[in-house]
């Protein structure tokens, strides 16, 4: 790994996308968002994944220039095509709608039908929490996992973000409801590493820390067992209904990953109760599990996406970690696009 | 463990209730409620729980009289004040106001603060379902148990609840961000019953299948090792934020649970799809669920809330199983209840 400027990243990737042929603020928002990611330490949902989310372009499974279009208004709640365009244009415009109907009616949602992966759901989250609202959202997926008390894979992975507003650093909830994403199976097992708890099943039915087996044998464990393969059920199910889009039995029937159908919701707590009190509230709850004895005495019990902010820190400070080989690849993209462009 | 008519039980709750003082309307509303918690096989939140509850009135931590009061109005967001009522109560009126909400804007959401236990969560998002909304419901509690990394107790567990309505059986998931529930765990050491997993630790730090021993050490474990314990932070925080009231860490230091937070959120989804559409998409997803090739050729996979489905309709066709000796004690009941009458 070595460590290049924020800055820097962020330009080669915005240099890759324009050359594409997006939009300039289109190619801004991607560019920006891919560098953060890796910024933040997301390492399986940055650079890594940046020639995929490029030769999807070239694929033509993903229209870059398409716009989401709001297809039905319910209220507090709208219905948005994302017209099978770049998941992260219309994840970044579908909370900020939810935004916007949150600023009328307190709490807004979005279910966006016909979206592609949106890399990192925190993000999005962080988006609302930045402007001071919480946000909420999920995304249903392929078939991943088998639900409980099943042989084969049948559920997704389900990602679901939330974060709260705090000013000394966001509350960040970013889980799949794998017990090690699908991202993170890939990432340790080239890598070399082992799991530090079983993650799934090997292919003889038995729970192991290797993520090769378990990429293997697709039987990754969905977190609580029986409660998190329901909780992947429902927010497939609630997905589906909200955003009037696919659900993952859908998805799977087209071999690929795309379709997908996603939920915001925005709170505009800030609104509702002030900054200040907001502030104090969240404050306090953070300092009482700051005071719990940990069980290792050189760390200390953290909050969700508070070790996030330290690697964002130092990304900052020293640089954003890559991986050499990855970098190399970035820098020599461009023949590339070239290609997609005169294609 | 024998079997007693629903009505039966139904009306001995309701003879309790009312010969303390209960409103007529109240008292059938809790005595339904209980009954049908037992009459679903929550023996965790049913008839065990009656006798303490009773004696929560006895000792005037809880208002039986109290009606909920609206605090603030924020368009499809209203915060209530619990008034230290009781919890039942407070959580149905609570949903049912979130319903209210949800007609006008599609989604509505109400903090309720000052509250006491709700028994089982899955209650109130049935009562949503029942009525055609997606309901989500969760509430806060004392510390229960150590967050991701800590020696000590500092989060609660949190019960979220979640219902999609369909036809055929709403999909129901209600569930504690412990492994196990409190509930759970004392139910089998009481039977003597191992856990099927580990879920907690023992007093010498090494996971166990003895609920005894994780009632003892207080070291249960959350879903998802540090997933769970991430999810249990953001939901008690936006419980508080929301609501306005109390967070885990206020709770705890009354040393006894009451006054607790929590957020009830209702979406019209028949409203905003029909209910033909809704039945059929969530239809779909179920009959892939249930196209899956089972691990136990003997069982079949099922959806979350599937299992209820088959015990109350066991309990409708022979009656609700309740414990003999919990069963005498609530026909034995009048004389304490007259004591508090006449205290």
């Amino acid at each position: 790994m070595i460590r290049v400027p924020f800055q820097t990243l962020r330009d080669e990737f915005y240099r890759v996308l324009s050359s594409v042929g997006f939009a300039d603020e289109r190619a801004e928002l991607v560019a920006k968002l891919f560098a953060e990611n890796q910024r933040d330490g997301v390492y399986s949902h940055g650079l890594n994944r940046f020639p995929g989310f490029v030769s999807g372009l070239q694929r033509k499974q993903i229209d870059f220039q398409a716009e989401p279009e709001k297809v039905e208004s319910f209220g507090a709640i709208e219905r948005w095509d994302g017209k099978m365009g770049v998941g992260l244009v219309n994840a970044f415009l579908s909370m900020q709608r939810a935004m916007e109907l949150a600023e009328i009616h307190s709490i807004g949602c979005v279910g966006l039908s016909n979206t592609n992966h949106w890399m990192r759901g925190g993000t999005y989250a962080l988006q609302a929490a930045e402007a001071g609202y919480i946000g909420i959202c999920w995304t249903n997926t392929t078939k991943l996992m088998p639900p409980w008390g099943s042989a084969e894979k049948k559920i997704g992975n389900n990602p679901l973000a939330i974060a709260v507003p705090h000013d000394d650093g966001h509350i960040l909830l970013d889980m799949a409801m794998s017990q090690y994403s699908n991202g993170k199976l890939e990432v340790l097992s080239l890598q070399g590493k082992q799991l530090p708890l079983p993650g799934g099943y090997d292919t003889k039915g038995n729970l192991t820390v290797e993520p090769a087996e378990i990429l293997d044998s697709k039987r990754a464990l969905p977190i609580g067992y029986w409660k998190g393969s329901g909780l992947v059920l429902v927010l497939d199910t609630m997905a589906a209904v909200i955003s009037g889009g696919q659900a993952t039995h859908q998805i799977e029937k087209q071999h690929s990953e795309y379709a997908v159908s996603q939920v915001y919701i925005a709170i505009n707590v800030t609104g509702m109760t002030g900054e200040a009190v907001l502030n104090k509230t969240v404050e306090a709850i953070i300092n009482d599990l700051h005071s719990a004895t940990p069980l290792d005495e050189n760390e200390k019990v953290r909050y969700p996406g508070e070790g996030m902010l330290q690697t964002r820190k130092e990304s900052i400070e020293k640089g954003v970690l890559v991986d050499e080989a990855q970098w190399q690849a970035l820098l020599e993209m461009k023949t590339l696009t070239q290609e997609l462009t005169t294609e």
